[in-house]
């Protein structure tokens, strides 16, 4: 329930001297995500927006693609002993119509399996359940420029880093670079699930004139993250990952890693960076 | 089979001037870890030491404990369509005695259910499956300049990282600061559990002498993955989250986070690091 951060005695030795006093870490539990009453996954999380997260975890495995999908998401008592509610267990209910996996005993490895089996089956698995091929029209453009001020608009939007240098950060901007949402995790994945899970709950899904940021490194998941919510382009401070712009090449996402200062990589989608004229190209 | 990285083609953005060329990106797919042919865990990571990180996963949620366990692992031929070997799977034989995990549809959480359900339960789980107190005798016991030291000789002995800027590393050290092994891997997790697999397999689990330092955050899972191998002290560049300190207090591990230059805070476990006698405490 909200609890983002929490208080721990530190011995800080700082060049000899040592001190020690209460310190502002990170919170982290497990959220265990239930569907229609089925364990389907376990994720280690920051507390708060649990239901966002469970909302767009589901939207990312390919359940849940819009607002009516969804019936009620309810915090589930009695996980403990004493019939405590932890707030660590979230059942999530869907509609009639909404196709549920196979969580079967041959799919117990549901939990981290979004990836596929292997390369090549992974992104055929993405292609086939990804409700909104990113085929935008008209189509995003977005300046070097605009991107580069991204990272700073972030930084400037996170809370608790500041306090516990803990957090993975992702924010979605508009293709003007306006700040919409921002979510820390100390789970990268996390992070980008809650956007996701707000944009579902608010009827925004897909995000097809958004631009996704995230902190650290663009792996395969963030990706695929991206590609099913139906966002156009995936920015990152750091490096990707060989499948990650694998992903995006044959999604036709937009993958920018190294964005740092006016300098940046882009791995995929060059179509939607309005590059410099005069820009010699070789 | 050792594509630690790949090639693909990058567009540059650099002040403004553009440029095409070849960039190097760390490699990531998906492992598939089956425990005597049955499907275990997927796990996204850096292709190589595959054995190595089957095992460790496999100690890590307390399966094996110790080299006789294990009866030998193989790559499985036959997942693709046309027979072919993607070396995206492999299978893990265990000695008879081993008992084995009740992988069950009501257990089909188990990939990332180490954790357990919440965080007082999950503390209780790893209480109960740690083949190894930390009770170390005679005791571990470190100087804040060892400590200092550490993150330099690892970056010294990453490979892979200054090429591509994508992997996160973990290296155990003597309690002396001789670095015994690094591994890298694009998944945190996984270069703890090359590591700690590799030890299993060189017999020399419990890790009851080692220092254990991570390039990026310290979360519950690597705690975690620490106690089941028998390490006293994990260290950190950056920050620990709550429920690792808590962790690490239950269960007698040192843990410290921030380690920067001279500094560093120590979380728990502060016995094992000697502090200067003159230090002021307050």
């Amino acid at each position: 329930m909200g609890r983002v951060t929490e208080r721990r005695k530190v011995v800080r030795i700082r060049d000899g001297a040592v001190s020690s006093r209460p310190d502002t870490l990170v919170a982290e539990e497990p959220l265990e995500i239930r569907l229609n009453g089925r364990p389907l996954a376990i994720t280690m999380r920051t507390p708060g927006d649990d239901f966002a997260l469970a909302a767009g975890f589901l939207v990312s495995e390919g359940v849940l693609a819009a607002a009516p999908d969804l019936v009620n998401i309810v915090y589930c008592a009695g996980a403990t002993e004493d019939g405590s509610n932890t707030y660590n267990v979230v059942d999530v209910r869907t509609a009639p119509s909404v196709v549920l996996p196979d969580i079967t005993l041959e799919r117990n490895v549901y939990t981290t399996s979004s990836c596929g089996l292997c390369g090549k089956a992974s992104l055929d698995a993405v292609r086939t359940t990804a409700r909104w091929p990113i085929a935008d029209t008209p189509p995003v453009r977005i300046s070097p420029d605009l991107l580069a001020r991204l990272p700073d608009r972030l930084r400037a939007a996170q809370r608790v880093f500041d306090r516990t240098g803990g957090l993975h950060a992702a924010a979605l901007f508009t293709a003007d670079g306006e700040l919409v949402d921002v979510r820390e995790d100390v789970g990268r994945h996390n992070a980008v699930d809650k956007l996701v899970g707000r944009a579902l709950q608010s009827g925004d899904l897909p995000l097809s004139r958004s631009v996704l940021l995230v902190s650290g490194r663009a792996s395969f998941e963030l990706a695929q993250k991206a590609v099913m919510a139906g966002i156009p382009v995936l920015a990152a401070v750091s490096a990707p990952s060989s499948l990650a712009v694998d992903l995006a090449a044959e999604t036709g996402l937009t993958l920018v890693g190294f964005l740092r200062g006016s300098s940046m990589n882009v791995y995929a989608g060059e179509d939607r960076v309005a590059l410099p004229a005069a820009a010699a190209r070789d």
